[in-house]
């Protein structure tokens, strides 16, 4: 286990699809936005708070505001990478999450993902529970 | 115009994105129901009936119920594709549209999809109304 | 275990992400055959037999050739299906493969693979190795 | 014309595709880098230099070093989206680009793409030809 691994305890394992993969015979960039989703929505689950469709029904919403990606290395057809996810900061509404993608101790990604959380109506941003901010403190 | 095209009054013109196209340096074989999509959205743009978003808001839908799909010829990153899109029958509560992909004048896909006009909550097929009816035969 | 599933030896099992899901709040129609790819990319590797990159190594490459699926019913975000996969026929050069998608015993898609063997740069289909076609026989 | 999108003279317009928006009924956030790609693409023909096909042909390609994406607002089905694209600078072999989608005048996402030109098998870093430079410049 690398130092890079170090800062996250929870991960998320996905292997690289075909269709995912490009010309350049490797994971067409935009698509590590598309794992940096199925990561954090595994890592939302592993806190136990209201999932993406129960929150919908009370009017609320998690949304990005913000996306970082480093490409590092990079990915191809069949590679069983980690999604590293941790919670660098909670804000009053806004959660920012690191990210980092790593094939065995190799890290090929490494990004961040700014969340707010808002009233999906009105489209502005509320307050984050603190029940809410006690679970994902305790996660990291 | 080749006599491939022939049965096709309507077509809709795209460009083959980088991300679509895969290891094999092909389009992905399941984009082209995307196109097939997309093109379908254009024709019932030309149709001037409700669109989707309009039949949403009183309950409707067309959903797909069934897809076929020949791979003739393959196409490739940045090739410039006419869809072709007709009304082979129309049913009770079904339309059987006829899609097919040309890049020139060669076929490169020839396909079908069936669409059921249904009900949105009930999830049940709904009679197609007359004047949808008289509109998509003017249209073929 | 549905008489349904009773045709399958061979499932992969996947969770419905985010991002395959539409404006109908089911999966996207096309997406199932990326799901369908990414169950028979798991039904090659249970054949042991060489992997895609293997064969494009040595000039050869199984492309689908037709595909027909029928929609029963849909998926929604976060469901985990089930995808049956087996083979119904072996010709010379072709492999008809059979797929079933299922969320408990309930078949929400039906569908076949029509995929041939060919010379990767000739684009001619080739005759199956014997070897396949024991190991494929085999495995049902 | 606002002044948002007075830094831009290079627009690729596209409409956004059913298959591309997710439950929250805009885009998924991952797709816009998918429109950035589609825009660079357009952008590079426009420059008329050598395309990432015949760049492979002689072992050069162009690949994503770093994305920024900040999301502003959010885009939904069938909206047309005009996708400006500018150089803001030009490094010994890096080109970081600024992107950002508008609908009408207002700006829903700002972003910047990092490009590294470099040799496609050592992954080395390659001097951006003079000639490129020149081109880039003169279009901005």
């Amino acid at each position: 286990m690398s130092n890079l691994r170090a800062p996250f305890s929870f991960f998320h394992r996905l292997r690289v699809r075909w269709a995912e993969v490009d010309l350049q015979r490797v994971v067409f960039n935009g698509n590590y936005l598309l794992y940096f989703d199925v990561a954090f929505t595994e890592y939302w689950r592993a806190t136990g708070l209201p999932d993406p469709i129960a929150q919908q029904k009370v009017g609320r919403e998690l949304f990005v505001r913000k996306a970082e990606i480093e490409y590092l290395g990079s990915a191809t057809f069949d590679d069983e990478l980690d999604i590293g996810v941790r919670c660098e900061k909670i804000g009053r509404s806004s959660l920012t999450m690191n990210l980092a993608i790593f094939r065995d101790d190799s890290c090929l990604i490494a990004g961040s993902l700014v969340y707010v959380y808002a009233d999906a109506h009105a489209k502005q941003s509320v307050e984050i529970p603190a029940a809410w901010r006690d679970r994902i403190s305790e996660l990291a």
